[in-house]
């Protein structure tokens, strides 16, 4: 299959999956663990690439070590993957180019500023960047298949009243300028997921966390694409940290021995992507 | 501190702590998880890092890659990091330098061929090896703790009979040749460890997994350092396995969000390593 092949795979998969649920992979192992499982697609998650690297989320990482990252991942599975690429590392058609050349058929591109204020980007500014993208993966022969986020449920400064209008028009312009999917993090009820879907006019994405509605009642809401964010890296996190404290405070290696990979298991999975 | 008072202070704990349980990190965040938990140094574990960038253990991984993480843990903590690098990429010499000028005072090498045949190398050579580090750490002045580890009880050709008295004689030639502390992988048995520990004149290193005594166990037959290898990392393998079936096969989120470590205390862990 040709990446062009994949990327229309990938963006039909939007339409055939009631939703079409994506894990977040951080490193290569997690990526096949979760190809193993049988999800017919992945995304990566910029929060728990960034973080394994040494960076707190947010844009700090360097835009090659992401897409390095990506590249490893995009490598050792099969099935498409999209790259969370934040908002674009200053210039998203340069970062669009990159995801096509690590082999991913997808991106994320976030309306967030990429300083410590929380702060919108200029929606005219958004979609230039979103238009640059498509323009670039035209131009690459490639359609990428670009899920455009607001981040305006995510602590920005718009009030909580006009949060839903501000979102359904950023998401409409975004889609106008070349989006193929809207994605929507921090949305969890169920009434506004309802409106979201029937005011915009692409696949919209949820972020599965706690108290979003389950899959299947997502599925039910109209929503298209779920996926799970930094969550399953940050549960690795939270085992990390059990495992450090039973070893150092109690000596204890329980929560280490539990139910391991084993070392063969380990091994075979990425075996196969050399 | 320089990173020779480091070294200094690394190889003390050999002999302060009964014995030093040194975690072995993977990437940043498990790394800083360790440091907080508590450990005064840590270890590396080649085969997690092989494996997260997408490579099996055995070797596989090129140099320059397991330096560049090995790097990214010792920036992003304040205690000493000892390094395992397998069996020193075809030139110890060079290794131990990369391994010095990435910032960690101590490093693993160890007596397996890099081929899938488990063979031993030859004696002479490995001495060679260590007595090579040993001389680039004095040139540039650092007293790099050498960890030689000996493969003997890891599915080598030595018959069962003969591996202790092969495992000594191994040993004490690392010993000869420059290594402080001796590492013997794969070792369970509590009468034979505390021959071991009698029958050579170094701190002797036991990894911690299924089967061996409990770490005060081991401290009390003499062994001064006790290490977990890739358990940690194949313990979080285990959880990904259990988070992918379950989101794939029923919708259920409930092993990502048992108890993971939230997005604040992630990027929290991360921030002070900038």
């Amino acid at each position: 299959m040709t990446q062009s092949q994949k990327a229309g795979v990938f963006l039909d998969l939007h339409r055939t999956q009631r939703p079409l649920v994506l894990p977040n992979a951080w490193d290569v192992p997690s990526a096949r663990i979760f190809e193993e499982a049988g999800f017919p697609a992945l995304a990566t998650t910029s929060a728990g690439i960034a973080n394994l690297l040494g960076y707190p989320d947010g844009q700090h990482i360097p835009r090659s070590e992401m897409l390095d990252m990506v590249a490893r991942i995009a490598r050792a599975v099969q099935i498409p993957v999209t790259a969370d690429m934040e908002a674009g590392y200053g210039d998203a058609s340069e970062t669009a180019r990159g995801v096509i050349e690590a082999g991913a058929v997808g991106l994320n591109l976030e309306d967030s500023k990429a300083d410590a204020s929380h702060s919108l980007v200029d929606i005219g500014e958004q979609c230039a960047a979103i238009s640059a993208v498509r323009e670039i993966a035209d131009t690459l022969n490639v359609p990428l298949v670009i899920n455009a986020r607001t981040d305006v449920f995510l602590g920005s400064s718009v009030p909580l009243e006009q949060r839903l209008d501000e979102a359904v028009r950023r998401l409409s312009a975004y889609a106008q300028a070349g989006a193929d999917s809207l994605f929507v993090p921090g949305l969890r009820e169920e009434s506004v997921i309802q409106q979201l879907v029937q005011r915009v006019h692409r696949p919209l994405n949820i972020l599965l966390t706690e108290g979003t509605p389950s899959i299947a009642g997502l599925g039910e809401l109209g929503v298209a694409r779920v996926t799970i964010g930094s969550g399953g890296m940050r549960a690795t996190l939270g085992l990390v940290r059990r495992i450090a404290r039973d070893l150092h405070d109690s000596g204890s290696v329980e929560p280490m021995l539990e139910d391991p990979m084993s070392y063969l298991d380990a091994n075979t999975l990425l075996g196969s992507t050399r």
